[in-house]
C-alpha cells in the first residue's frame, strides 16, 4: 500500500469553517484505506509565526486533533500524531538542510514576501524573518521524506512547496546513489464547487468563505450557531418579498444547498427564481441540510472531546506507529550516508 | 559542578598534529575533575564541507575519538560521543531556529566570506552553499544549549561564534521568561608559546605549524618519523658547523626543546649560541624528548585502537551519558515552550 502525508498547523483559533473542511479535511477521509496514512499536526512549523506566543500551542494542537477526528479520519486506519513527538522530523531535517542550496529558499515566493514585508515594516538592520521560516520548505521535506511517502494531498497553490521537497529528494537520491526515497507526487486537492462565504463584497459579489471575513460556518458550530449565521446570509439583495425573482448564481443560501444538496436543490433555485419559494423559507431548508451535514461530525467531536485521556492516548498511539515508520526510514538514511 | 561542552570535526585526515594538541586538546584534559565534560565529535557540523563525500565519515569520527583518548581524556569522567547518536542536537537546533534572526547568521564573517567565494567560483544563479552552512551557529548554540554548558574551551578567533550563543540563550530565556540555559563563558585557551612549524618561508622566517604547510609532527607519528622529521627541520642557515653560532629563537628545533623541556632548555640554547652544541646533537635530543611526550599518548592510542569493539562500547556509553542530560534539558525545554 502507498504510503500518504498529510498534516496542519495549530495556528489561529484552531477553528477550521467550512472551506477547510472540504478543501483539505474532507479529501483526506475519501482516501482511507486506500493508502497507508500519516496525518500530522505541524506544532513545530507554527513556530515559524508563533514562537513568542507558544502558550496555548498543546491545547490548539489537540483542537486539530478534534478537527480530524471528528472531521471522520479514523485512528485505526491512519496515524495521527504531533509533529514534535516524533523528533526523528528534526533529525532528518538536519540532515536534508546539509544539503539544501540557501538560494532555493531565498527564492521560495511566500518567503521572498514575508521577508520584504518584515524589513519593511521594522526597518533597522534587526528586523528579521526567522532562519526556520527561512527553513520551513526543509522541515516540510523531513515531514514527507521521513514517511518515505509516496503521495501528499496537496491545494494548487502548495504545489511550488512540493517541488522543492521532489527537488531535494532527487538531490539526497543522487548524491549518496540511492533510491531511498520515492519522489512525493501532488495529488491535487479540487473541491466540488469553490466554498462561498456568507457575506458579499461592497459591489455585492460573493467572496470565499474566510476566517478573516468573519463570514464563515464552522465545524465546531452548533446547530443555532448554523441557523443564525444562515439567518443572516447574504442573498438576492433586489428579493425583497418571497415573490421578487432571485438569483441563485449571486446567492449565498442557495450555493451552499447546491453544495450539500446536489441531488434535488434545482426545484429550490427554480422556485427561487420564479419567486414561487422565499429566502426565509431558503435559509431554514439550508440549516436544515447544513446541520444534517455537521451532524456526524458534532457528534464525532463530542465523543472524542469528553474523554481527553483517550485523545492523549490515540495520539501516542499515532506517534508510535509514526515514530515506527521515522526510525526505519533514519536507520536507512543514516546507513545510507554512511553514519553507521 | 559546573558543565562544560567541547568537540572537534571529523574533518581532513583524521590526524592531529602538535599543534591542534597544545591548543585545543591538552588544556581540555587539565580541565577534567573540574567540570562536568562533554567532549563530541562533530560528525553533523562535518556536513556543511563534506556533504557529497562522507564515505569515511564514521572511521574519521572513531579517529577523533582516538585522538580525545589517547591525549589522556578519561572516558570515565568525561563523556566521549558522536553528535549523531544524540539526536536531540537536532531537536534543539529546529527550536531554536524558529527564535533565530536568519539577518543574525547572515552576518556572520566566515559564512559571508564563503558565500562571496562560491558564488564567485562558480557563478550561476545556482551557486550556493547549503542552509546547513548557514545554520551552522544554531546548530552549535544547540550543541552547548542542550548540555547548559556554562563553559565552553575555545580559541581566540572563535569568540564571535559563542556570542551568537549566548545571544540565542538570552533570547529564548527571554522569550519564555525562564533561565534554563546558562549563557556559557568561553574558556579562552592560551598555548605556553605558539607551536613553530619545521619549516621556514622564503625569508628564512618560522611559520606557524599547519597541516597545509606540511611542516608538522603528528600525534599519530612513531619514533622514527619523529627523527625524519626533525632531522629535515629547519634551523640556523648560517650555523653550517657545530661550532658557527646559532639563533634558537629563529630555530624550529629549539624552540620546540623551549617547549617540551621548559626547566633545563636553557643549557642547549646557551651552547647553540656559543657553537658549543652542534644541530645534529641539538636535533637527536629535542627527537628524544619530543617521543617522551609522545610515548603515553603512543600507548593510549595502542591500547584503545587495538580493540575497537571497546572504542564503540566507551562512544555508546558517552552517548547514553550525554543523552541523559540532553532529554533531560529537552523535556525542560519542551515544558518552558508549553508542547507539554
Amino acid at each position: 500500500m502507498k504510503r500518504l502525508l498529510s498534516g496542519m498547523q495549530p495556528t489561529g483559533s484552531g477553528r477550521l469553517h467550512l472551506g477547510n473542511y472540504e478543501g483539505a479535511l474532507k479529501p483526506w477521509i475519501a482516501l482511507q484505506g486506500k493508502y497507508e496514512m500519516y496525518c500530522f499536526i505541524a506544532d513545530w512549523h507554527a513556530l515559524t509565526t508563533m514562537a513568542g506566543s507558544t502558550d496555548s500551542i498543546a491545547d490548539q494542537s489537540r483542537e486539530v486533533a478534534l478537527d480530524y477526528l471528528s472531521a471522520g479520519l479514523d485512528p485505526s486506519q491512519v496515524a495521527i500524531f504531533r509533529q514534535s513527538a516524533v523528533p526523528q522530523h528534526a533529525e532528518l531535517a538536519v540532515l536534508l538542510g546539509m544539503l539544501t542550496p540557501v538560494s532555493w529558499l531565498e527564492r521560495v515566493p511566500t518567503y521572498k514576501e514575508k521577508r520584504e514585508h518584515v524589513e519593511r515594516q521594522e526597518g533597522g538592520s534587526d528586523a528579521s524573518v526567522s532562519f526556520g521560516l527561512l527553513g520551513y520548505p526543509v522541515l516540510q521535506a523531513a515531514d514527507i521524506l521521513l514517511y518515505r511517502a509516496h503521495v501528499v494531498p496537496v491545494g494548487k497553490d502548495q504545489a511550488a512547496h512540493l517541488e522543492l521537497t521532489r527537488e531535494i529528494a532527487r538531490r539526497f537520491n543522487h548524491l549518496y546513489a540511492t533510491d531511498v526515497f520515492p519522489e512525493p507526487q501532488a495529488l491535487i486537492q479540487e473541491m466540488t464547487g469553490t466554498l462561498p462565504g456568507l457575506d458579499a463584497d461592497s459591489e455585492g459579489k460573493l467572496r470565499k468563505m474566510s476566517k478573516s471575513y468573519g463570514n464563515c460556518i464552522y465545524m465546531t458550530d452548533s446547530e443555532d450557531d448554523v441557523a443564525a449565521r444562515l439567518k443572516g446570509a447574504f442573498t438576492t439583495p433586489t428579493k425583497m418579498r418571497k415573490t421578487d425573482p432571485g438569483i441563485p448564481e449571486g446567492c449565498s443560501v442557495c450555493l451552499l444547498r447546491k453544495l450539500y444538496d446536489a441531488d434535488n436543490y434545482t426545484t429550490q433555485w427554480d422556485e427561487c427564481r420564479s419567486g414561487e419559494r422565499g429566502c426565509v423559507q431558503s435559509k431554514r431548508e439550508t440549516t436544515e441540510i447544513v446541520n444534517a451535514m455537521l451532524e456526524p461530525i458534532r457528534e464525532r467531536r463530542k465523543l472524542y472531546s469528553s474523554d481527553p485521556a483517550e485523545l492523549d492516548r490515540l495520539l501516542k498511539d499515532g506517534a508510535e506507529r509514526a515514530s515506527a515508520m521515522a526510525e526505519a526510514t533514519m536507520q536507512i538514511v543514516r546507513e545510507t550516508m554512511k553514519f553507521l
